[in-house]
This record gives structure tokens, C-alpha cells and sequence, in this order.
């Protein structure tokens, strides 16, 4: 191999952490906050997910504060969004991409974490799920806004089959630098087809 | 004695469960919430207060990871209301009563797990009431609703008193044999007079 | 010197509980709350800052679970709400003041907490900010309101200069006895040309 999961994953760590503090930064400005309000949500959009699974986990202090990256990744996309927003939108289709890339990357990731602190196999892969998808949520919470993911978008459910599948290929003997893109292609054509299609889980007819 | 209390536990807890889940189904599906919405509302509304205390107290990974009994139960909560919610309206009188065991339960059981954190007896009581009453709290805050134990439903203070009670006749020297119906007795009857009777508690006269 | 940090520490820790249990238990009174929310929404207001720093920081159980005094001052702020919140409106400056000198103890607290967990200095900082703003978040969120903070006031930069400049100074070696005075006045001054002056963070432009 010419390279390792591991350097794949602090690269995607990083992109997927933009991105989202980016949709944080973004969502928080249509709110009109301030700039430190824009910071605060864009970070917690970031990190949220990871921070409620290491809470569940009990793995403690809360892996963000381990290092210096994330706030500085957070920063940059604050300023990203502060000066160019109107740019950023040209790169919509990009975004999306990277979103996509993100939930994958996160939701193996935390489902990894959650495994190495002896959490059953099921549960590792709610793990993962809420470490994708769990920071949007809370940028929702705090917007005061019903959270996207449980209405209008099939979001979770990529997380959950990506966790899923790449569970399923180790248990198979695939070894990680073939299964981790496999399994990040897999959310993002997920996504792309739930999007493209106009993919609506069921709802329940209360009527 | 013909059961232990750890026998009417195990069955009661499964039943506060199922009727916490549906209850966040419920308010789900009325929100138009897709499946995946549904079932995750519902599942956090089931364990919601169990986590909520297990993370004040320190107890990790939170007590549901220990068991898939939880997730079962969650999903078969979303099938019953997907599938027959209509049919649910007519057994309203049930899961009213069964709701009101569910709180005792859980109540109490949050109370018992507090103290054997060493977490002292007040606290430990307040940890009942926050394992009995905050699952619905999140579920309320995620469906963007002011939560309703707030506001219309003598709902935490029944809660409060039924681990006080069971607290006050354990130090009276009562088995929990014994004192466990008792109180699960007095929250229902508790919860039937304030709901029959219409009992508010006052509110701040702000104007 | 004729007092201690400790000494003073312990004074305003009680002050900044009040303030914030009364401010918590004035929001949920407009809300309508009844009395048992009231009093849960004071409580939450005046320990959830802290709450979130001790999970964030992995200290369990967490602080106020060790001490009743808490509970107790949440009870008089709700009891002072319930029977004198017409007084409480002439007292308005006063609270103002003590709210700042709320938000700079709970700052420099937190973020000594964090140190003495070896959270890295830069994250323990942000603990400070997370201890002296996120209970007014979680009122916020609780009481279905866009969070105050995000938007409105100059409230969490304060915490944030406040826990920086105490630990400026204790790496510049000014002892506690000199720092900490310094310090919650430089809170209270930037607070009160915040709001005098009506300074605005920046927001994003959208459109």
C-alpha cells in the first residue's frame, strides 16, 4: 500500500471537521448570532457528535481536548464563512461531497472508538452514528430549529449502513485500506442518490 | 415471599420502556418525523433519564449499552405505533397507568443506582426524578416543544415523592418486597388525582 | 493580606448561584412555568455550566453533587422570585453587577477545575466560558428560546478575557490574592461598557 488508514483518516478527520463547522457557521449566521455565537455553534457542530459518544463511552476528557485542531479548524472556517460566504455557494455540489465524506469518516471513526472501549458491536455502530450525525443535531437544538435529520434528508441512515458495512468487512478479513474507501464511496453514493431521488424514509400516518 | 423485587423490576422496567418509547413515538409522528427520526426520538425518549444519571453520577458506558434489550424494545415501540397507532387511542386508560408505573419505576431504580454511586440521599432522590421524568424532557427539546412536565402535568413532583417514600420506608427497616408496590401505588394514585382532579401546582404571578 | 482566594471564592460562588437560579427561575416564570419547573429550570440554570465542564472534563460525580448548598440557594432564589419579583425589578443594577461578578468567578473556577484535570491550558480557558455561560444556554434551550448568548450580549467574550487574564497574570507570577480582584472587575467593566455603550459583535451578512 502507498499509504495507511491512518493518514486518511487525519486528512478526512480534518476535512469533515471544516465542513461541518462550516454548516455550523452557516446556520448560525441565518440566525444573524454574532461572531462569537457563529463560533460557539460552529464548533459544537464539529465536535458535538464525537463529544455526546465519548460522554457515553465514558472516555474522558472528551477527545477534542486533546488536541489544538479543532478550534483552529473552526476558526478558519468561521473566517471562510465571515468573508466568503457568498463564494462558498458556488461550491455547493463540493460541500455536499465533503459532508458526505465527513459522516463516513466520523461514523467509522466513532464506531472504532467506541469499540476499542469494549462497547458491544450494535452499540459501536449507534456510536458511530451519533458521532456523524449527532453535531447537526445539536447546531439544531441551539438554533432552535427542528433538527434536519429527522425530517427532510436520509442522513442517518447512510451513517448507520457506513458503520455498518465496514463492520461487517473486518469481520470478512478485509483489511482497512480497502475497506475505508469503499465504505466512505458507499455513504457518499448514499447520499447522492437520496438526494438525487428525493429518497423519504417513511412516515407515520397520524390522521 | 413469592417474587423478589428484582423480578417485578426486570418486568417493569421493560414495561416503562415500551411506554416511554411509544409516548416518543408519538410525539414524533406527529411532528411528520420520518422512521428513522421516529425511532431515534423514541429511543433517546426510553433512555433519556437513565443516561442523563448515569452521566452525573459517572457511571460509564451508560447503563443501556449493557444490554440490547433497550434497542428491542425501542423498535418494537415504532412498529406498534407505525403500524397501529389508531388502534394504541383506544388504550389510552392503559398507558396512562402503565406510564404512571414506568415513572415509579424508573424513579426508583434511578434513586437506588444514584446510592450505590455513593451519591448522597438527596441527590440520589433528584436522580430518580431526573431518570424518571428527563427522557421525555429531551424528547420535547428535540421535537422544538416547551417541555410539557414544565407547564400542564403534575408529572416530577410524583416522581420525587415516590423515591422519597421508598427511600423513608427502607430506613424505616421495610423490605423492598414490600415497599416497592407500595410506592409504585402511591405515584399512580398520585398521578391519577392530579390528572382527574385537575391539581396545578402555582405559578409566578409575573404581570 | 486579611482574606484568602478561598475565602472570597467561596462568598461569590454563593452570590453567582443566587443570581443565576433567580435568573433562571425569572425566565421560566415568564414562561408560565408551574413552581416544580420553575425550580427545576433555577437549578439547571445556575449548575448546568458546571455540569457540562465536569462531563467535558470527565469529574464525576459531578461538582454540585458533593454539597447541598446548591439546592438550598436555588430554593431561596425561587422563594425570592415567587413572593418579591415585582421588589426584585428595583434591584435591577444590582443584579447586573453581580451577574458579571457571577460570570467571572464561575470562569476563573472553571477553568482552574479544568487545570487541575491537566486539560491544556488553552481548552481550560474555554472550560471557564463553558462554566459561566452554558447554564443561561441551557435555560435558554430548556424554555424553548433561541439562546440568549448567541445573540443579544457581549457575554461570553467577558468569561473568555476573564479567564485569560487570571491566567496571564499567574504566569506573569501575580498571586490569586491581587489576580482574582483584578480580574472580576476587569468582567464587570468590560460588561457594563458592553451594555452602556451597547457594543455589538459582528454578524455574517447574508444576504
Amino acid at each position: 500500500m502507498f499509504y495507511t488508514t491512518d493518514d486518511i483518516v487525519v486528512v478526512v478527520d480534518i476535512v469533515g471537521t471544516l465542513v461541518f463547522a462550516i454548516s455550523g457557521a452557516l446556520a448560525a449566521g441565518e440566525k444573524r448570532f454574532d461572531l462569537m455565537g457563529v463560533a460557539i455553534i460552529a464548533f459544537v457542530t464539529a465536535v458535538g457528535g464525537g463529544t455526546i459518544r465519548d460522554l457515553l463511552i465514558g472516555s474522558h476528557p472528551v477527545g477534542w481536548m486533546q488536541s489544538y485542531h479543532y478550534v483552529v479548524i473552526t476558526i478558519i472556517g468561521v473566517l471562510l464563512v465571515f468573508f466568503l460566504h457568498k463564494q462558498l455557494q458556488r461550491f455547493r455540489t463540493s460541500f455536499f461531497l465533503f459532508d458526505a465524506i465527513g459522516l463516513g469518516t466520523f461514523a467509522i471513526a466513532g464506531m472504532e472508538k467506541a469499540l476499542s472501549y469494549n462497547i458491544n458491536p450494535g452499540y459501536a455502530i449507534l456510536c458511530g452514528m451519533i458521532s456523524g450525525c449527532f453535531g447537526g443535531l445539536i447546531r439544531d437544538v441551539l438554533c432552535n430549529e427542528i433538527p434536519l435529520i429527522f425530517r427532510k434528508e436520509v442522513y442517518a441512515l447512510p451513517a448507520l449502513a457506513g458503520a455498518s458495512a465496514y463492520l461487517g468487512l473486518d469481520y470478512l478479513g478485509v483489511i482497512p485500506e480497502v475497506s475505508f474507501p469503499i465504505t466512505i464511496v458507499l455513504v457518499i453514493l448514499f447520499r447522492v442518490f437520496a438526494v438525487r431521488y428525493n429518497w423519504q424514509l417513511p412516515q407515520i400516518r397520524m390522521d
